[in-house]
C-alpha cells in the first residue's frame, strides 16, 4: 500500500485496507529543533512525531504528516495542526484513537506536546483547508523574565507600542508582501493579512499578532523586524508600508530571531465547507502565477503558490 | 574593613570608608540552580550573583547577599529581593548605581536577571524588614505547553479547583504549620497565611496562590501537595485542615515538585516603617521559642526562628 503524503482526498474512517485520516494537534518548543520539516541528520518536528507514529503503529518507513504552518527552526508553537492518513485493518473500531494518542503521547520528548488526535471530519486537509495561520512574537524592553527566555525577545532600547501599532495598520490587508518574503521560486508572494498589532500584557511584555490567510517565508519575522526599528524610533511609522509599496526587500529591513515568535492557532472554516475549501486551494495551485501587481477583491487567496509546503514562519 | 552579612542598620548612603546598602531586585529561572544559598561545589544564584558583583566592584572574598526568600534547588522567582552592604570610598557620588547595575546585568548568566538595583531606604533589610512572601504554583491537568515545562506541574489526572480551593480556606490564619513544615532545630512554624487560592488562567493552567508573613522550608510545597490530593479527588476537602490540627508530618502528605513554585513576589512596609519592622523582627529572634500552640491575636509574627535563614520554600 502507498501512502501518500498528499492525498487528495481523506479516507472513509472504515473499510478493509482504506485510510483513516487523523487530525493532530501539536504544541512544541522549538529551541531544540532544526524546524518543523524534514532535514537529513537535523532534529525535526515532524520527524520526532512520525517517528512515534510510526513506533506505535509499527509502519516502517513512518507515514508522513501534513502540517499547516512548516515552521522555521527555532519557532515554537502552541496551536499547530497536521494530519496523517492511516490505514485500517478493517472494522469500525480498528482505529482506537484514544488509545493511539495516549501511547504516541507517551513516546513523544518533553518539548513536543500531543494537545489531541481525532478523526478528521470529511473534507479535512491540515493544509489545504486551513483559512488563517495565527502567530505571536514575544519582545520586551524592560528587564526580561529568564523563564521566558526561550520565547521572549529582549530588546535592549525602549520600543513605542504605539508608533509600531500606527505602522502596523499600514500592512493591514491584501498585498504584494515581496519586501517581506524570502523569495521561492514560482511562489507567489500576495497574501491577505487580517491582524497585525502590538500590546502590552500584564508583565510588561509586548505580544504582536499576526493573523493571515497565510504568511510566505520569513513575512512575520520580517514585519516584526520593521516594527522594531519604527518602534526604537529609527524610522518613521509610515516606512513599512512605504517599503511593502515599493515591492522588493530592503536589507534594513531586519529578519526578528525566530525564538520569539510562536504560532499559536490554524483556523478552519465549518466542516461542511472543508471539502469546498480545498478544492479552491488545490485548484489555484493549478493556475499560473497571478500578477502580484492586481488587487483581487474577494474572497482571499490562502495558497496560490506552486511549490509552497504547508505555511513557513 | 569587616563586611557583615547580618549588620542590623544599614551604613549611610555617604562618608568616608562607610557602607551603603543596595536592594537588589532579582529573577531567576531555577532549573538549573541548586537553589538560592550558597553549597560548595554547586551552582546557586546567591553564588553566581555575588561573583558579578565582587568581579564589578573587584571586592575578594564577594560581599553576602542577604534575600527575603531562600529558595530551594528548583525553584524560580520573578520577584525575589536582596540587599548587599558595599564599602563607599567618600563622597556624594562614590557609587554610581546605575553604571553598577548595568554592569553586574552584563556578568549575569541568561538564567538571572537584575530587574533593578537601588541604594535601599534607611531601614531596610531584605529579609528582616519584610511583611510578606508570595509564591505562585503552576499546575496543569490538561496536556502542558512545552514552552512552560520548566515552571508548570503536568499532573496526568483532572483536578477540582472548586474542593482545592475549599480546602485550602482551612489553612488560612495563624497557625502551627509543623504538619507542613520540615523540621529545623531551634525553628518555629508558627506562620500567619494570608492567601491560598487557586484558579484556572487563561490556558487552562491552575495558578495556586500562597502568601504569608514568611514561609517554614517545605511549607508552600506540602500544602499544594495536600491540595492536588484533594482535587483528584483521594482526600477529603477537610483532610489539609485536619492534618493542621495533629501538627506533626503525615507521609499521605507530597511535597510538589520544585519546578512548579516560583517566588513572585516580597512586600515591604512603607519606608518610614521599615527600621520599626526590623527593630521587632529582630527581637523576637531573640527571644526562646513560643509555644506552638498558644493564639497569638496580633500582630503576624513574621521570624521567629533563632536560626532561619530568609524564607525558605
Amino acid at each position: 500500500m502507498t501512502i501518500s503524503n498528499d492525498a487528495t482526498e481523506p479516507a472513509a474512517p472504515t473499510g478493509d485496507g482504506g485510510l483513516v485520516r487523523l487530525r493532530i494537534d501539536l504544541s512544541y518548543d522549538g529551541t531544540d529543533f532544526s524546524g518543523w520539516a524534514r532535514q537529513p541528520g537535523r532534529r525535526t518536528v515532524a520527524e520526532v512525531v512520525e517517528t512515534a507514529l510510526a513506533t506505535v503503529l509499527q509502519f516502517d518507513p513512518p507515514l508522513l504528516l501534513t502540517v499547516a504552518g512548516r515552521t522555521d527552526a527555532g519557532v515554537h508553537a502552541t496551536g499547530q495542526v497536521a494530519h496523517v492518513d492511516v490505514p485500517t485493518l478493517g472494522g469500525d473500531d480498528a482505529i482506537d484513537v484514544d488509545r493511539l494518542a495516549r501511547r504516541v503521547a507517551g513516546l513523544l520528548p518533553a518539548d513536543v506536546a500531543l494537545r489531541a488526535m481525532m478523526i478528521a471530519p470529511a473534507g479535512f486537509d491540515a493544509r489545504f483547508a486551513a483559512i488563517g495561520r495565527r502567530y505571536a512574537y514575544r519582545v520586551t524592553d524592560v528587564e526580561p523574565n529568564p523563564l521566558r527566555r526561550r520565547d521572549t525577545l529582549a530588546w535592549p532600547r525602549p520600543l513605542d507600542v504605539e508608533a509600531m501599532n500606527q505602522a502596523a495598520k499600514g500592512l493591514l490587508g491584501e498585498h504584494d508582501f515581496a519586501a517581506y518574503c524570502r523569495p521561492r521560486a514560482g511562489a507567489t508572494t500576495i497574501r491577505t493579512l487580517h491582524d497585525l498589532s502590538a500590546a502590552r500584557d500584564a508583565d510588561e511584555v509586548i505580544v504582536i499578532s499576526a493573523v493571515a490567510d497565510a504568511f510566505c517565508h520569513n513575512q512575520v519575522r520580517s514585519m516584526v523586524g520593521a516594527l522594531l526599528t519604527v518602534g526604537e524610533g529609527r524610522r518613521p511609522s509610515a516606512w513599512p508600508a512605504d517599503l511593502l509599496r515599493a515591492g522588493v526587500r530592503d536589507p534594513a529591513v531586519n529578519v526578528a530571531p525566530s525564538h520569539g515568535l510562536t504560532l499559536v492557532a490554524v483556523d478552519y472554516p465549518p466542516d461542511g465547507e472543508l471539502a469546498a475549501r480545498v478544492a479552491r486551494t488545490r485548484q489555484r495551485r493549478t493556475l499560473p502565477d497571478r500578477s502580484p501587481s492586481g488587487a483581487h477583491p474577494t474572497p482571499p487567496h490562502p495558497v496560490r503558490a506552486h511549490n509552497r509546503r504547508g505555511s513557513p514562519s
